[in-house]
Formats: C-alpha cells, sequence, structure tokens
C-alpha cells in the first residue's frame, strides 16, 4: 500500500493544475467483479456504493457501506472510513462539508479509457445525492488528472514494469529453443501461455491473441490476428507479439526470428532490409522521445524513416503509454489521424513508459515486428527493455 | 457460443414487454482491461469503442474498429460485423437507418450494477456520435431487460452453477477432513484457496475475504469480516462462506461445524437451537420462493421463523440471484429497508436462480451460518445445492 499511497500524495500536488480541490477518485459498486480503471488507488474491491475523496491538501476520506469498512480500513490509505448503513447521503456530504470544496473532479473521459471510471449509473446516482445541495453545481471531470497521475511513473512502477519484461525476456529464449519445423501458431501459442500460466503470471490483453503468434507469408487480415494451423516452414519469418502481467504491471514487445532453409547461412536480403529498416524506425523515434515534444512528432520521425526506406507508410502508431496494463492512458506516439482523437497531441512527460513498435511485411517470408518499452527522463529515453539489434537466426548452430 | 446466441434470442424475446425495438447491449472500450458486465453477451473483448447491437427480431450486428473485426467475426455472434478505421459514427448510424428503431435501449441502471455497463465517457461518446440524427432523442434505459435477461437462467446455464455448487462442495468435504485445533482462521482461508487455485479455479468474490473464516465467538465488527490469527479449539462454531468460479459461473454457500469439547457427544444446547432455528429460516422462506411472489415476501416467512424461535431480527436479507457472479442482478429476498432499494420488490420469476441464508450469533460458541443455492420452478423451488440438515460434528469419531 506505501505505492498506492505515494500515487495518492502526487495525485493531490497535481490538482490545482487541473483546476479542482477534491477528487472523487472513485464512485462505484461491486468493484470485485468489475473492475475499474481507478482501482488501483483505492486498494480494495468494495461492493455496496461507495465513494473515495482525496482533498487537494492529501486529506483521504471513504465512504462505503458498513459491510464494507472493515476491508477499507484495512488498506490504511483512507484517513477517515464513514460506514453507511441505509444511503451513503448524509456521509459524503459529511466529507464535503468538512473541505469545502469549490470544484469537484469526477473520473470520466470520453477520450481516454484508462480514466474513464465512473458508469452511467453511478454518475446520475451521484447527482441525485448531491442534489440540493451546493456541490451539485460543482462536479467537473477529472479524466485528465487521472490520466496524468497514471502516466507519470514513480520508481517503484518503472521497477515493476522492468520485472514483467524480464520475464518476458526469459519466454522469448524459449520460444527460440523451442521452435522447431512443423509446429503450428496455435501450438506455440498454446505452449507460451502454459509457461507463462505456470509462473503464476497473466497476460496484459486478451488470451485469445496474446501472444500473437505469425510464420510465414501472410494469410488473414492485419490487426489482431487469431494465431492459425500455419505450420512452421525453413524460409519463414517467425514473429510473436507478448504481453504478460507480473503484480499488477505489464509488458508489450514483440520479437522476429527467421529459420534458415538447407544451405543458407543468412536470411534473405529482403527480409534483412526489412529488420534494418524496422530497427532504424525504432532508433529514429527513440532519438526525438523527450520531455515536451507532443506525440505525434515522435511518430512522424519513425515513419519517415521507413517511407524513405521505400516501404509503404506504416498504418499503426509508433508507440503507447505501457503501465499496469498494455495500453496505459492516453497519450499516443502516433499520426493526427481522426482514429487516435486527441491522443497524438498529448506532451511527453518524464517519468513516462512507453512501448515503441515497428512492423514490416516482406511478401513470401512473413512479418518482421520489433517492440520495445523506453522510460523517458529529462533529457531523452532509454530501453527498459534489452533491444534486438539483430534478426535471430534459427536453427541454432553448434559452434 | 451456442449458449450466448440462445441468451441473446431470449433477449430479443423480451425487448417489446421493455418497450424497445433495438438494444445497445454494450458500447465500450478496451473490454479486455475493464470487464463489463454485459460482456457475457458479446463473446469477445475488443479493444476501440464497439457497439453490440440487436434487433427485435432477432438480427444482430456489431460495430467496430478494423483490428478486432476478426475477433468479433470469430465469435459467429454478430450477423454483420462493420468495421471502421476514423470513426464509428458511419457504420453505427447505417445499422440505425437499415433497422430504424423508435426506441433504443442503452445499457444502464442506477440500482441494478449488474446492468450498469455503460460508462458517463462513452455514453457522451454515444449522444455525440448520434448529435444530428433522428436517433439522438430516441435513446432509452435497458437496465431493466439487461437485469431480466440476466436472471432468466437458461438450462445451460443452471448446469454452469451447478457444476460450481459441486465442487465448492467438495471442498467442504475436504475443510471437515482438514480441520485440526490450533490452525487459524488465516491458515484455513489459504488451504482453501490453494484447493480452488489448483483445480483451476477462480472466487465469485474478492479473494481477501473468499472463503470467509470464522472459528469461536466473534471478535471483531459483522459483515465481510478479514479471517484473523484466531486459532480453532474445542468448542467452538466454525463457519464458512465460500464462492467459487468455474468455468464462468458462480457458488455461495455457508456451512458450519462444531468442535466437541473433551468429553461432549453433542454441541451444546445453545448451538443446536440456533443450528435448528437456521435451517427452519431456510425451509420456510423456501416454502414460498414461488413465481410471482415479491422478494420481500419471501424475505419475511423466513425473517418472522427466526423472531418466533426469540432471537434477535436479523440484519441482512434472506437471499440474493446467483449465477455469473455471487451477486448476480437485482432483486433481493429483502426486507424494503432503503438499503435494498427496489430489490426486494422485483418479482421471482421460473428459471430463477437464488443464494438463501440465514446465519446467527450464538455468544460464547461462535457464528452458525447456512447458505444454499435454489432454482425457481413454475410450482416452487428446490435446492440445487445439497442442504445441510444436520450440523456437523467434528473430530469424527471412528464407528
Amino acid at each position: 500500500m506505501d505505492l498506492t499511497r505515494a500515487k495518492l500524495r502526487q495525485a493531490a500536488a497535481l490538482m490545482e493544475k487541473h483546476g479542482m480541490d477534491c477528487w472523487i477518485v472513485q464512485f462505484a459498486r461491486e468493484t470485485g467483479l468489475r473492475s475499474d480503471p481507478l482501482g488501483y488507488l483505492v486498494g480494495t474491491a468494495v461492493t455496496w456504493p461507495s465513494a473515495f475523496l482525496l482533498n487537494h491538501d492529501g486529506r483521504t476520506a471513504a465512504v462505503v457501506g458498513t459491510g464494507d469498512s472493515v476491508q477499507v480500513g484495512a488498506t490504511g490509505l483512507w484517513d477517515v472510513v464513514r460506514g453507511y448503513v441505509a444511503t451513503p447521503r448524509d456521509e459524503l456530504v459529511g466529507v464535503l462539508e468538512s473541505w469545502s470544496p469549490k470544484r469537484i473532479g469526477v473520473t470520466w473521459s470520453t477520450s481516454d479509457d484508462t480514466a474513464d471510471s465512473i458508469t452511467f449509473g453511478m454518475y446520475r446516482m451521484l447527482e441525485s445525492l448531491l442534489a440540493g445541495t451546493p456541490y451539485a453545481d460543482r462536479l467537473v471531470a477529472a479524466g485528465e488528472l487521472a490520466g496524468e497521475v497514471r502516466r507519470r511513473k514513480l520508481p517503484d512502477e518503472i521497477e515493476g514494469i522492468h520485472s514483467a519484461i524480464a520475464f518476458t525476456e526469459q519466454i522469448f529464449e524459449r520460444i527460440g529453443a523451442h521452435l522447431r519445423p512443423g509446429i503450428s501458431e496455435k501450438e506455440l501459442q498454446r505452449q507460451i501461455q502454459d509457461w507463462v500460466h505456470e509462473a503464476g503470471f497473466g497476460f496484459s490483453w486478451e488470451e485469445l491473441i496474446d501472444p500473437i503468434v505469425d510464420f510465414g507469408p501472410r494469410t488473414g487480415a492485419l490487426g489482431h490476428t487469431l494465431p492459425g494451423d500455419q505450420k512452421l516452414e525453413p524460409g519463414h519469418i517467425i514473429h510473436v507479439d507478448l504481453g504478460i502481467e507480473r503484480d499488477g504491471f505489464a509488458s508489450d514487445l514483440q520479437r522476429t526470428w527467421y529459420w534458415l532453409k538447407d544451405g543458407e547461412v543468412g536470411a534473405p536480403e529482403p527480409v534483412r532490409k526489412a529488420f534494418d529498416a524496422t530497427r532504424a524506425a525504432i532508433d529514429a523515434g527513440m532519438a526525438v522521445l523527450k520531455p515536451g515534444r507532443a506525440g505525434h512528432e515522435v511518430d512522424a520521425e519513425s515513419r519517415r524513416t521507413i517511407i524513405d526506406a521505400g516501404y509503404p507508410e506504416p498504418g499503426f502508431a509508433f508507440g503507447h503509454h505501457v503501465g499496469r496494463v498494455a495500453h496505459d492512458g492516453a497519450g499516443t506516439l502516433g499520426p493526427r489521424w481522426e482514429r487516435y482523437g486527441d491522443g497524438p497531441d498529448v506532451v511527453i512527460e518524464p517519468s513516462n513508459v512507453f512501448a515503441v513498435e515497428m512492423g514490416l511485411e516482406v511478401p513470401g517470408y512473413g512479418v518482421v515486428g520489433l517492440e520495445e518499452e523506453a522510460v523517458v527522463e529529462e533529457h531523452g529515453a532509454h530501453f527498459l527493455s534489452t533491444p534486438q539489434r539483430e534478426l535471430w537466426l534459427l536453427p541454432r548452430k553448434l559452434r
């Protein structure tokens, strides 16, 4: 709970910048059933409608059903835990009266799903609880504050992500030793999932497509493709996109191998060229990943490298935040396309952690893809993952 | 997916009764990250903002980002899958134009958390997508429809719950064989959790308090109490409240044992009397658990039995729906107290599945608690669990 307490302190210090003096971090019920993107600031699940409030001076208060109050008290995060039996109205208004806030943040956002906490039903309930009090007209959207708190990683959060990455890199090692011609994409996916389950860890996106596994030339659509019955053959590129969740933190990494044909000592020229262009695009983006830059500026550097190398323009963004989940908050290192909303305009901050990625299709051979994690520091970014600098050739030769 | 398809058919048939001719079952994003109470009708998680629509004639349509369309198509649940790149506006309006609905349900509810799907941010996005079309003014709340669909179990859903119950009853067997004086509440909780994890199953509420374990006289507050360092001693009542999740279905059961002191051949009279009163209260409620009754009527029968036996009035409801989760939908077999909202007025329907429970504190000995699952049929209810009819005495004697 020490990390959660530190995050709440960090949030309190950011409230003035975001124009509020009180933040209803979470107003929710049955959060054991329905995970909430703000749950990581609350420390426990609740059954009854419950409000968790943070004041600009760092004071905290929880208004919870009496049945939940022992659990909430046990977190040690909430200075005051007010239990209710019939309705939370009196206790909630009581907290607000003691703090007298002028602008009360409520956590929702149209553009940032990781800051879109309150349901429509609970928002209506909140309005009805505050009806007739001075606080009814003081509600403002706290989505941007929630996003900044999520994006600005504390050292312990960076360490958590790093440890998810370290395990993912072990899995890539095992993949290299496990691959054999004849194994299918589905079989490799199942093996990787078994390794992750055996270690007691989870996945940072839906297991149906985690990992994504591609052997050889593409047959299906682009995007989040399901692994198929395609079997590995010599002359195939092998591409894996894997994200794991370890102790509440996520990784999101891509690696690429090539299986040599008989007599080959290296990958064919189009494969090597695509790998080199992919790596160069990662490096070009990393070179400008600095505080103060907008996401679209970073994307543009990477994107230009690909186009200059003679490939078609990539149909996806260069990067996204990583943290508690694989897509951890608004802010995209991507082009200003409508589908990315305001994401590409979000300015990069120190202690942001990004996944940076690039991929190219190599007709006749398969998909090259690289994805790394990087942390932003004052003067630039450095890799949190051990970046793949060379195409990995299989089978491994005895030397 | 056959069960999901059957649930969508069931829902389509109920739409007219609830006054709508189109239902936006889910409008959500990143549902792999944030589970949605309506996810069980959708069949897969999505990344981008996605709408899943059901027409009153049973036709279905999905509007999803192109990156999600393969996955969504693979479910086979959605007759039309319209992919979008920039914004879902045209595709969403296109579906509505083809169906011409007069009243469009959106899934939210203030009173029923399992029918409160859409977030405040997504509702705002939906309003803005429909702005300027005839559909903007046709949105109605679909929470009651969602609740009825959830409560009216199909045979395969009842079978799923039954199989979660069967495993839970195996755990109760193992508890009886495992208990020894000197074991602490925390140790027993951890052992039970290990058994559930080893079997590959989950928990139907938060693991911090699943199971709830009580040895001997109460020391803490009432409610969802954390297991403590209290060690089992002869003369203690042992009470366990355990819910597991197996293949997407939940159980919620309570069992009670008594550890004999040296020389005792049966439980002391106050313990026996409390057990008998608890069992009688379960039976009294079961006798009136029938279609057409309101929840508060059933609660009243059970409650009266306890009061007539000379005990203080219970501070909780007699029962709640069970299904995909332990508290599965609005509708409470409880008194008309403000904190239960409209729940006690919800009328019992055929194929509802309830947990029915009663508990009594026995000063000096501990907590007696029984909880069973029951399914409602045309003329009455029958137990899905094997009901505990006798207080279980430990240590087990060789005969």
